[in-house]
Protein backbone atom coordinates (compact mmCIF):
# COMPACT_ATOMS: atom_id res chain seq x y z
CA UNK A 1 0.00 0.00 0.00
CA UNK A 2 1.32 3.56 -0.88
CA UNK A 3 1.01 5.97 2.01
CA UNK A 4 -0.61 9.44 1.85
CA UNK A 5 2.66 11.28 1.62
CA UNK A 6 4.16 9.19 -1.03
CA UNK A 7 0.98 10.19 -3.41
CA UNK A 8 0.77 13.50 -2.24
CA UNK A 9 4.29 13.96 -3.58
CA UNK A 10 3.59 11.07 -7.18
CA UNK A 11 0.99 13.86 -7.89
CA UNK A 12 3.04 16.75 -8.64
CA UNK A 13 5.09 14.44 -11.43
CA UNK A 14 4.03 14.87 -15.30
CA UNK A 15 3.96 12.17 -16.59
CA UNK A 16 3.99 13.17 -20.79
CA UNK A 17 3.65 10.15 -24.04
CA UNK A 18 5.18 11.61 -26.45
CA UNK A 19 3.37 10.28 -30.06
CA UNK A 20 2.05 7.55 -28.98
CA UNK A 21 0.68 5.23 -31.41
CA UNK A 22 -0.96 2.53 -29.70
CA UNK A 23 -4.07 2.49 -28.19
CA UNK A 24 -3.60 -0.28 -26.05
CA UNK A 25 -0.05 1.59 -24.89
CA UNK A 26 -1.72 4.23 -23.98
CA UNK A 27 -4.27 2.75 -21.75
CA UNK A 28 -1.54 0.79 -20.12
CA UNK A 29 0.25 3.77 -19.35
CA UNK A 30 -2.80 5.44 -17.95
CA UNK A 31 -3.13 2.36 -15.44
CA UNK A 32 0.30 2.30 -14.42
CA UNK A 33 -0.34 5.88 -13.33
CA UNK A 34 -3.58 4.81 -11.32
CA UNK A 35 -1.60 1.99 -9.61
CA UNK A 36 1.00 4.62 -8.42
CA UNK A 37 -1.13 7.01 -7.66
CA UNK A 38 0.40 9.30 -10.43
CA UNK A 39 -2.47 11.90 -12.20
CA UNK A 40 -0.81 14.39 -14.51
CA UNK A 41 -0.31 12.60 -17.99
CA UNK A 42 0.43 14.73 -20.94
CA UNK A 43 0.16 13.33 -24.56
CA UNK A 44 2.49 15.28 -27.14
CA UNK A 45 1.49 15.10 -30.56
CA UNK A 46 -1.12 11.72 -30.74
CA UNK A 47 -2.04 10.81 -34.08
CA UNK A 48 -5.36 12.08 -33.50
CA UNK A 49 -7.79 9.51 -34.60
CA UNK A 50 -6.20 6.48 -32.23
CA UNK A 51 -5.85 9.22 -28.80
CA UNK A 52 -9.41 9.63 -29.69
CA UNK A 53 -9.77 5.66 -29.47
CA UNK A 54 -7.88 5.54 -26.11
CA UNK A 55 -9.64 8.44 -24.85
CA UNK A 56 -12.86 6.66 -25.92
CA UNK A 57 -12.22 3.36 -23.99
CA UNK A 58 -14.49 1.79 -21.77
CA UNK A 59 -12.89 1.87 -18.20
CA UNK A 60 -10.60 4.47 -19.38
CA UNK A 61 -9.73 5.91 -16.19
CA UNK A 62 -10.05 9.41 -15.60
CA UNK A 63 -6.49 10.04 -15.94
CA UNK A 64 -7.24 10.06 -20.15
CA UNK A 65 -10.34 12.32 -20.36
CA UNK A 66 -8.47 14.99 -17.53
CA UNK A 67 -4.56 14.29 -19.99
CA UNK A 68 -3.51 17.35 -21.28
CA UNK A 69 -2.49 17.33 -24.84
CA UNK A 70 -0.08 19.71 -26.80
CA UNK A 71 1.21 20.13 -29.77
CA UNK A 72 5.29 20.20 -29.15
CA UNK A 73 6.87 18.75 -25.83
CA UNK A 74 7.90 22.24 -25.34
CA UNK A 75 4.89 22.99 -24.16
CA UNK A 76 4.18 19.89 -21.97
CA UNK A 77 7.16 20.36 -20.02
CA UNK A 78 7.31 24.55 -19.89
CA UNK A 79 6.50 24.65 -15.56
CA UNK A 80 8.92 21.31 -15.51
CA UNK A 81 12.26 21.93 -13.29
CA UNK A 82 13.93 18.61 -13.44
CA UNK A 83 12.65 16.91 -17.12
CA UNK A 84 13.85 13.28 -17.63
CA UNK A 85 14.31 11.32 -20.81
CA UNK A 86 13.69 7.96 -20.96
CA UNK A 87 14.21 5.06 -23.34
CA UNK A 88 16.90 2.87 -24.14
CA UNK A 89 20.39 4.60 -25.44
CA UNK A 90 22.45 1.24 -26.59
CA UNK A 91 22.71 3.27 -30.41
CA UNK A 92 23.18 6.82 -28.88
CA UNK A 93 25.81 8.58 -27.63
CA UNK A 94 23.44 11.32 -25.10
CA UNK A 95 24.84 14.47 -24.46
CA UNK A 96 23.13 14.66 -20.97
CA UNK A 97 24.22 12.92 -17.93
CA UNK A 98 22.64 9.66 -17.63
CA UNK A 99 21.35 7.68 -14.35
CA UNK A 100 20.05 4.13 -14.29
CA UNK A 101 16.67 3.93 -12.59
CA UNK A 102 17.86 3.11 -9.50
CA UNK A 103 19.75 5.56 -8.81
CA UNK A 104 16.73 8.14 -9.81
CA UNK A 105 14.88 8.62 -6.34
CA UNK A 106 16.54 10.36 -4.56
CA UNK A 107 17.20 12.89 -7.38
CA UNK A 108 13.65 13.13 -7.71
CA UNK A 109 12.93 13.35 -3.48
CA UNK A 110 15.27 16.61 -3.81
CA UNK A 111 13.87 18.27 -7.07
CA UNK A 112 10.24 17.82 -5.53
CA UNK A 113 11.48 18.64 -1.71
CA UNK A 114 13.24 22.25 -3.08
CA UNK A 115 9.33 22.86 -4.52
CA UNK A 116 10.96 22.25 -8.14
CA UNK A 117 7.91 20.41 -10.68
CA UNK A 118 9.47 16.81 -12.08
CA UNK A 119 8.47 15.73 -15.62
CA UNK A 120 9.22 12.10 -17.14
CA UNK A 121 9.24 12.03 -20.98
CA UNK A 122 8.48 8.65 -22.67
CA UNK A 123 9.25 8.56 -26.67
CA UNK A 124 6.84 6.87 -29.47
CA UNK A 125 6.96 3.12 -29.49
CA UNK A 126 9.44 2.69 -32.11
CA UNK A 127 11.71 5.25 -32.50
CA UNK A 128 12.01 6.57 -29.05
CA UNK A 129 12.88 10.32 -28.38
CA UNK A 130 14.59 11.79 -30.79
CA UNK A 131 17.57 14.32 -30.73
CA UNK A 132 15.08 17.69 -30.48
CA UNK A 133 13.14 16.00 -27.72
CA UNK A 134 16.29 14.90 -25.51
CA UNK A 135 17.20 18.72 -26.16
CA UNK A 136 14.46 19.59 -24.05
CA UNK A 137 15.63 16.79 -21.04
CA UNK A 138 17.92 17.41 -17.95
CA UNK A 139 19.05 14.10 -17.38
CA UNK A 140 18.43 10.46 -18.78
CA UNK A 141 17.13 7.63 -17.37
CA UNK A 142 18.20 4.43 -17.82
CA UNK A 143 16.14 1.10 -17.17
CA UNK A 144 19.08 -1.33 -16.70
CA UNK A 145 17.96 -4.42 -18.92
CA UNK A 146 19.45 -7.64 -20.92
CA UNK A 147 21.92 -6.17 -23.71
CA UNK A 148 20.45 -9.11 -25.64
CA UNK A 149 16.51 -7.46 -25.48
CA UNK A 150 17.35 -3.89 -24.38
CA UNK A 151 14.12 -2.66 -25.73
CA UNK A 152 10.90 -2.15 -23.22
CA UNK A 153 7.38 -1.96 -23.97
CA UNK A 154 6.01 1.67 -23.67
CA UNK A 155 3.10 0.67 -20.98
CA UNK A 156 6.19 -1.42 -19.23
CA UNK A 157 8.45 0.30 -18.90
CA UNK A 158 6.00 3.62 -17.39
CA UNK A 159 4.59 0.51 -15.04
CA UNK A 160 8.63 0.08 -14.21
CA UNK A 161 9.78 3.38 -13.38
CA UNK A 162 6.64 4.68 -11.64
CA UNK A 163 7.20 1.79 -9.27
CA UNK A 164 10.37 2.84 -8.80
CA UNK A 165 9.27 6.66 -7.84
CA UNK A 166 6.42 5.73 -6.08
CA UNK A 167 7.66 3.00 -3.65
CA UNK A 168 11.29 4.76 -3.03
CA UNK A 169 11.39 8.55 -3.96
CA UNK A 170 9.31 9.56 -0.71
CA UNK A 171 9.19 9.02 2.78
CA UNK A 172 6.94 5.76 3.16
CA UNK A 173 5.09 6.96 6.56
CA UNK A 174 7.11 5.91 9.61
CA UNK A 175 6.01 2.67 11.38
CA UNK A 176 5.48 0.47 8.33
CA UNK A 177 6.87 -2.82 9.24
CA UNK A 178 8.79 -4.77 6.35
CA UNK A 179 6.98 -7.76 6.84
CA UNK A 180 3.55 -8.02 7.64
CA UNK A 181 2.61 -11.36 9.53
CA UNK A 182 -1.59 -12.31 10.01
CA UNK A 183 -1.04 -14.71 12.17
CA UNK A 184 0.10 -15.21 16.14
CA UNK A 185 3.58 -15.15 15.04
CA UNK A 186 5.22 -15.51 18.40
CA UNK A 187 7.34 -18.80 18.42
CA UNK A 188 6.69 -21.26 20.70
CA UNK A 189 8.91 -21.16 24.23
CA UNK A 190 10.87 -23.49 25.24
CA UNK A 191 9.04 -25.13 27.55
CA UNK A 192 6.13 -25.95 24.71
CA UNK A 193 9.21 -27.20 22.85
CA UNK A 194 9.57 -29.93 25.46
CA UNK A 195 6.25 -30.75 25.78
CA UNK A 196 6.21 -31.80 22.20
CA UNK A 197 9.26 -33.21 22.17
CA UNK A 198 8.23 -35.49 25.22
CA UNK A 199 5.30 -36.77 23.21
CA UNK A 200 7.35 -37.47 20.02
CA UNK A 201 9.69 -39.14 21.89
CA UNK A 202 6.89 -41.41 23.07
CA UNK A 203 5.97 -41.86 19.43
CA UNK A 204 8.90 -42.73 18.46
CA UNK A 205 9.17 -45.44 20.81
CA UNK A 206 5.46 -47.26 20.14
CA UNK A 207 6.85 -47.21 16.66
CA UNK A 208 9.86 -48.65 17.39
CA UNK A 209 11.34 -46.30 15.61
CA UNK A 210 14.80 -47.07 16.71
CA UNK A 211 16.03 -49.00 19.26
CA UNK A 212 16.75 -48.15 22.95
CA UNK A 213 20.19 -47.67 23.05
CA UNK A 214 19.88 -44.83 20.58
CA UNK A 215 17.08 -42.99 22.81
CA UNK A 216 19.64 -40.21 24.41
CA UNK A 217 20.70 -39.55 20.75
CA UNK A 218 17.28 -39.48 19.48
CA UNK A 219 16.12 -37.16 22.56
CA UNK A 220 19.08 -34.75 21.78
CA UNK A 221 18.77 -34.51 17.84
CA UNK A 222 14.91 -33.98 18.07
CA UNK A 223 15.25 -31.34 20.44
CA UNK A 224 17.34 -29.43 17.93
CA UNK A 225 15.30 -30.14 14.79
CA UNK A 226 12.40 -28.49 16.68
CA UNK A 227 14.60 -25.43 17.29
CA UNK A 228 15.51 -25.49 13.46
CA UNK A 229 12.01 -25.74 12.56
CA UNK A 230 10.60 -23.15 15.12
CA UNK A 231 7.03 -23.15 15.23
CA UNK A 232 4.78 -20.67 16.36
CA UNK A 233 3.02 -21.14 19.13
CA UNK A 234 -0.48 -22.12 17.66
CA UNK A 235 1.65 -24.41 15.10
CA UNK A 236 3.09 -26.27 18.22
CA UNK A 237 -0.33 -26.42 19.64
CA UNK A 238 -1.26 -28.69 16.15
CA UNK A 239 1.65 -30.76 15.86
CA UNK A 240 1.02 -32.04 19.53
CA UNK A 241 -2.59 -32.42 19.09
CA UNK A 242 -1.56 -34.60 15.78
CA UNK A 243 1.02 -36.55 17.64
CA UNK A 244 -1.01 -37.17 20.89
CA UNK A 245 -3.74 -38.82 18.66
CA UNK A 246 -1.05 -40.78 16.67
CA UNK A 247 0.57 -42.03 19.81
CA UNK A 248 -3.26 -42.70 21.34
CA UNK A 249 -3.83 -44.86 18.20
CA UNK A 250 -0.42 -46.76 18.70
CA UNK A 251 -1.19 -48.24 21.57
CA UNK A 252 -3.50 -50.12 20.31
CA UNK A 253 -1.14 -52.26 18.47
CA UNK A 254 -1.24 -55.49 20.39
CA UNK A 255 2.37 -56.81 21.68
CA UNK A 256 4.48 -58.35 19.16
CA UNK A 257 2.99 -57.29 16.11
CA UNK B 1 22.75 -2.55 -17.99
CA UNK B 2 22.47 -5.55 -16.05
CA UNK B 3 25.90 -7.63 -15.54
CA UNK B 4 26.67 -10.71 -16.03
CA UNK B 5 26.48 -11.87 -12.25
CA UNK B 6 23.22 -10.24 -12.46
CA UNK B 7 22.24 -11.89 -15.60
CA UNK B 8 23.02 -15.68 -14.30
CA UNK B 9 21.34 -15.89 -11.17
CA UNK B 10 18.07 -14.45 -13.22
CA UNK B 11 18.20 -17.45 -15.24
CA UNK B 12 17.93 -19.52 -11.61
CA UNK B 13 14.29 -17.77 -11.14
CA UNK B 14 11.04 -19.86 -12.62
CA UNK B 15 8.83 -17.59 -13.72
CA UNK B 16 5.63 -19.50 -13.20
CA UNK B 17 2.12 -17.98 -14.74
CA UNK B 18 -1.14 -19.92 -13.64
CA UNK B 19 -3.80 -19.92 -16.38
CA UNK B 20 -3.25 -17.25 -18.74
CA UNK B 21 -6.02 -16.15 -20.66
CA UNK B 22 -5.09 -13.34 -22.83
CA UNK B 23 -2.04 -13.87 -25.16
CA UNK B 24 -1.22 -10.30 -25.25
CA UNK B 25 -0.42 -10.50 -21.55
CA UNK B 26 1.50 -13.87 -21.97
CA UNK B 27 3.86 -11.83 -24.47
CA UNK B 28 4.11 -8.95 -22.52
CA UNK B 29 5.41 -11.36 -19.62
CA UNK B 30 7.80 -12.87 -21.69
CA UNK B 31 9.16 -9.43 -23.33
CA UNK B 32 9.91 -8.23 -19.83
CA UNK B 33 11.46 -11.76 -18.90
CA UNK B 34 13.92 -11.28 -21.92
CA UNK B 35 14.21 -7.21 -20.84
CA UNK B 36 15.39 -8.32 -17.35
CA UNK B 37 17.24 -11.35 -18.00
CA UNK B 38 15.07 -13.99 -17.04
CA UNK B 39 14.65 -17.72 -19.24
CA UNK B 40 12.88 -20.05 -17.18
CA UNK B 41 8.84 -19.51 -17.97
CA UNK B 42 6.60 -22.12 -16.55
CA UNK B 43 2.60 -21.87 -17.75
CA UNK B 44 0.08 -24.22 -15.60
CA UNK B 45 -3.15 -25.24 -17.25
CA UNK B 46 -3.22 -22.28 -19.83
CA UNK B 47 -6.15 -22.31 -22.43
CA UNK B 48 -5.23 -24.27 -25.21
CA UNK B 49 -6.09 -22.50 -28.61
CA UNK B 50 -5.16 -19.52 -26.97
CA UNK B 51 -1.90 -20.70 -25.62
CA UNK B 52 -0.69 -22.11 -29.25
CA UNK B 53 -1.81 -18.43 -30.22
CA UNK B 54 0.87 -16.86 -28.23
CA UNK B 55 3.19 -19.36 -28.95
CA UNK B 56 2.98 -19.02 -32.36
CA UNK B 57 3.22 -15.21 -32.21
CA UNK B 58 5.16 -13.54 -34.90
CA UNK B 59 8.13 -12.10 -32.84
CA UNK B 60 7.42 -14.19 -29.94
CA UNK B 61 10.93 -14.83 -27.99
CA UNK B 62 12.54 -18.29 -28.07
CA UNK B 63 11.50 -18.63 -24.28
CA UNK B 64 8.14 -19.37 -25.37
CA UNK B 65 9.20 -21.58 -27.15
CA UNK B 66 10.78 -23.41 -24.72
CA UNK B 67 8.82 -23.10 -22.10
CA UNK B 68 7.42 -25.70 -20.07
CA UNK B 69 3.53 -26.32 -19.93
CA UNK B 70 2.53 -28.03 -16.65
CA UNK B 71 -1.20 -29.52 -15.77
CA UNK B 72 -0.46 -28.09 -12.32
CA UNK B 73 0.73 -25.66 -10.19
CA UNK B 74 2.46 -28.58 -7.17
CA UNK B 75 4.25 -29.63 -10.83
CA UNK B 76 5.69 -26.09 -12.13
CA UNK B 77 6.97 -25.28 -8.65
CA UNK B 78 8.32 -28.71 -7.56
CA UNK B 79 12.21 -28.15 -7.22
CA UNK B 80 11.41 -24.57 -5.88
CA UNK B 81 12.70 -24.16 -2.38
CA UNK B 82 11.20 -20.53 -2.10
CA UNK B 83 7.97 -20.33 -4.03
CA UNK B 84 6.56 -16.60 -4.35
CA UNK B 85 3.14 -15.84 -4.85
CA UNK B 86 1.83 -12.41 -5.81
CA UNK B 87 -1.11 -10.10 -6.16
CA UNK B 88 -3.59 -7.81 -4.83
CA UNK B 89 -4.49 -8.65 -1.16
CA UNK B 90 -6.79 -6.10 -0.41
CA UNK B 91 -9.32 -9.20 -0.47
CA UNK B 92 -7.74 -11.35 1.64
CA UNK B 93 -6.30 -12.22 5.01
CA UNK B 94 -3.30 -14.47 3.67
CA UNK B 95 -2.20 -16.78 5.74
CA UNK B 96 1.39 -16.56 5.28
CA UNK B 97 3.84 -13.84 5.59
CA UNK B 98 3.78 -10.72 3.01
CA UNK B 99 6.72 -9.02 2.04
CA UNK B 100 6.33 -5.93 0.04
CA UNK B 101 8.11 -5.32 -3.12
CA UNK B 102 10.95 -3.26 -2.27
CA UNK B 103 12.01 -5.50 0.72
CA UNK B 104 12.34 -8.33 -1.46
CA UNK B 105 15.71 -8.46 -2.98
CA UNK B 106 18.09 -9.61 -0.30
CA UNK B 107 15.24 -12.60 0.75
CA UNK B 108 15.55 -13.75 -3.01
CA UNK B 109 19.72 -13.57 -2.93
CA UNK B 110 20.02 -15.02 0.43
CA UNK B 111 18.13 -18.21 -1.09
CA UNK B 112 19.88 -18.40 -4.56
CA UNK B 113 23.29 -17.96 -2.20
CA UNK B 114 22.66 -20.90 -0.25
CA UNK B 115 21.64 -23.19 -2.98
CA UNK B 116 18.04 -22.99 -3.24
CA UNK B 117 15.81 -22.30 -6.26
CA UNK B 118 13.15 -19.36 -6.82
CA UNK B 119 9.70 -19.46 -8.58
CA UNK B 120 7.67 -15.76 -8.82
CA UNK B 121 4.07 -17.32 -9.41
CA UNK B 122 1.22 -14.84 -11.11
CA UNK B 123 -2.17 -15.83 -11.01
CA UNK B 124 -4.94 -15.17 -14.01
CA UNK B 125 -5.78 -11.98 -14.86
CA UNK B 126 -9.14 -11.59 -13.34
CA UNK B 127 -8.97 -13.55 -10.43
CA UNK B 128 -5.66 -13.66 -9.34
CA UNK B 129 -4.05 -17.05 -7.43
CA UNK B 130 -6.64 -19.30 -5.41
CA UNK B 131 -6.35 -20.20 -1.90
CA UNK B 132 -5.47 -23.47 -3.42
CA UNK B 133 -2.38 -21.68 -5.24
CA UNK B 134 -1.61 -19.49 -2.71
CA UNK B 135 -1.06 -22.98 -0.86
CA UNK B 136 2.11 -23.65 -2.57
CA UNK B 137 3.68 -20.45 -1.79
CA UNK B 138 5.67 -19.97 1.24
CA UNK B 139 5.57 -16.20 1.14
CA UNK B 140 3.48 -13.61 -0.38
CA UNK B 141 4.71 -10.71 -2.56
CA UNK B 142 2.68 -7.11 -2.28
CA UNK B 143 3.29 -4.55 -4.93
CA UNK B 144 2.83 -1.09 -2.76
CA UNK B 145 0.14 0.51 -5.34
CA UNK B 146 -2.83 3.31 -4.63
CA UNK B 147 -5.62 1.68 -2.55
CA UNK B 148 -8.13 3.88 -4.99
CA UNK B 149 -6.70 1.88 -8.35
CA UNK B 150 -4.60 -1.63 -6.61
CA UNK B 151 -5.03 -4.04 -9.37
CA UNK B 152 -2.50 -4.05 -11.78
CA UNK B 153 -2.41 -5.51 -15.02
CA UNK B 154 -0.47 -8.90 -15.85
CA UNK B 155 2.34 -8.33 -18.57
CA UNK B 156 3.15 -5.18 -16.49
CA UNK B 157 3.06 -6.51 -12.79
CA UNK B 158 5.54 -9.27 -14.14
CA UNK B 159 7.73 -6.28 -15.40
CA UNK B 160 7.80 -4.15 -11.84
CA UNK B 161 8.91 -7.61 -10.20
CA UNK B 162 11.16 -8.63 -12.74
CA UNK B 163 12.97 -5.30 -12.36
CA UNK B 164 13.02 -4.77 -9.20
CA UNK B 165 15.05 -8.68 -8.67
CA UNK B 166 17.24 -7.67 -11.22
CA UNK B 167 18.29 -4.77 -10.37
CA UNK B 168 18.49 -5.16 -6.76
CA UNK B 169 18.71 -9.27 -5.72
CA UNK B 170 22.13 -9.73 -7.26
CA UNK B 171 25.46 -8.02 -6.88
CA UNK B 172 26.27 -5.42 -9.96
CA UNK B 173 29.57 -6.45 -10.24
CA UNK B 174 31.46 -9.39 -11.45
CA UNK B 175 31.62 -11.19 -8.39
CA UNK B 176 28.64 -13.50 -8.22
CA UNK B 177 28.21 -15.37 -4.69
CA UNK B 178 29.51 -18.66 -3.76
CA UNK B 179 26.50 -21.21 -5.11
CA UNK B 180 26.97 -24.20 -2.98
CA UNK B 181 23.81 -26.33 -4.39
CA UNK B 182 24.41 -29.70 -2.75
CA UNK B 183 24.30 -28.47 0.95
CA UNK B 184 22.09 -30.71 2.91
CA UNK B 185 21.07 -27.94 4.92
CA UNK B 186 19.50 -26.16 2.07
CA UNK B 187 15.41 -25.86 2.41
CA UNK B 188 13.70 -28.57 0.92
CA UNK B 189 12.09 -28.56 -2.72
CA UNK B 190 8.35 -27.73 -2.82
CA UNK B 191 8.57 -31.23 -4.50
CA UNK B 192 10.53 -33.39 -1.40
CA UNK B 193 7.50 -31.08 1.07
CA UNK B 194 4.70 -32.52 -0.79
CA UNK B 195 6.09 -35.91 -0.43
CA UNK B 196 6.63 -35.40 3.10
CA UNK B 197 2.75 -34.39 3.50
CA UNK B 198 1.37 -36.87 1.73
CA UNK B 199 3.07 -39.61 3.90
CA UNK B 200 1.59 -37.30 7.39
CA UNK B 201 -1.82 -37.07 5.49
CA UNK B 202 -1.47 -40.91 5.30
CA UNK B 203 -0.46 -41.12 9.11
CA UNK B 204 -3.82 -38.82 10.04
CA UNK B 205 -6.13 -41.00 8.04
CA UNK B 206 -4.28 -44.17 9.86
CA UNK B 207 -4.64 -42.14 12.96
CA UNK B 208 -8.26 -41.32 12.28
CA UNK B 209 -7.01 -38.17 13.29
CA UNK B 210 -9.90 -36.03 12.18
CA UNK B 211 -13.81 -36.77 9.74
CA UNK B 212 -13.31 -37.73 6.17
CA UNK B 213 -15.16 -34.73 5.60
CA UNK B 214 -12.03 -32.23 7.20
CA UNK B 215 -9.64 -34.16 4.45
CA UNK B 216 -9.17 -31.41 2.44
CA UNK B 217 -9.32 -28.80 4.67
CA UNK B 218 -6.79 -30.82 6.59
CA UNK B 219 -4.58 -31.24 3.51
CA UNK B 220 -4.55 -27.51 3.37
CA UNK B 221 -3.64 -26.77 6.35
CA UNK B 222 -0.78 -29.35 6.44
CA UNK B 223 0.63 -27.85 3.37
CA UNK B 224 0.89 -24.34 5.00
CA UNK B 225 2.25 -25.93 7.93
CA UNK B 226 5.14 -27.10 6.48
CA UNK B 227 5.83 -24.27 4.44
CA UNK B 228 5.64 -21.76 7.83
CA UNK B 229 8.22 -24.53 9.49
CA UNK B 230 10.74 -24.94 6.12
CA UNK B 231 12.69 -27.48 7.19
CA UNK B 232 16.05 -28.07 5.76
CA UNK B 233 16.61 -31.24 3.02
CA UNK B 234 18.39 -33.27 5.42
CA UNK B 235 15.20 -32.57 8.36
CA UNK B 236 12.61 -33.08 5.51
CA UNK B 237 13.90 -36.69 5.14
CA UNK B 238 14.42 -37.22 9.14
CA UNK B 239 10.94 -36.23 9.58
CA UNK B 240 9.53 -38.41 6.58
CA UNK B 241 11.88 -41.32 8.50
CA UNK B 242 9.58 -41.06 11.52
CA UNK B 243 6.15 -40.55 9.93
CA UNK B 244 6.69 -43.54 7.68
CA UNK B 245 7.71 -45.59 10.74
CA UNK B 246 4.68 -44.35 12.69
CA UNK B 247 2.63 -45.28 9.64
CA UNK B 248 3.63 -48.75 9.28
CA UNK B 249 3.28 -49.14 12.61
CA UNK B 250 -0.68 -47.50 12.28
CA UNK B 251 -1.28 -49.95 9.74
CA UNK B 252 -0.75 -53.06 12.21
CA UNK B 253 -3.40 -51.73 14.52
CA UNK B 254 -6.11 -54.28 14.04
CA UNK B 255 -9.74 -52.99 12.79
CA UNK B 256 -12.05 -51.83 14.97
CA UNK B 257 -9.70 -51.17 17.56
Amino acid sequence: MLHRAQLELCERIDIVLVSPRNPLNIGAAARAMANFGFRRLSVVAPFAPLWREARSAIGAPHLLQDAIETATLAEAVSRSTLVLGTGSLTHRKPEQSVVSLPDLPPLVARELASGGQVALVFGPEKHGLTGEDLSYCHMLVEIPTDLRQPSMNLGQSVAVCLYELASRAFPAEASAPEVESNRPNHAASSGKLELLASVVEEAMLAADYSPSSMRDANRHDLRLLLRRLAPSERDTRRILGLFRRILWRLKRVPKGH
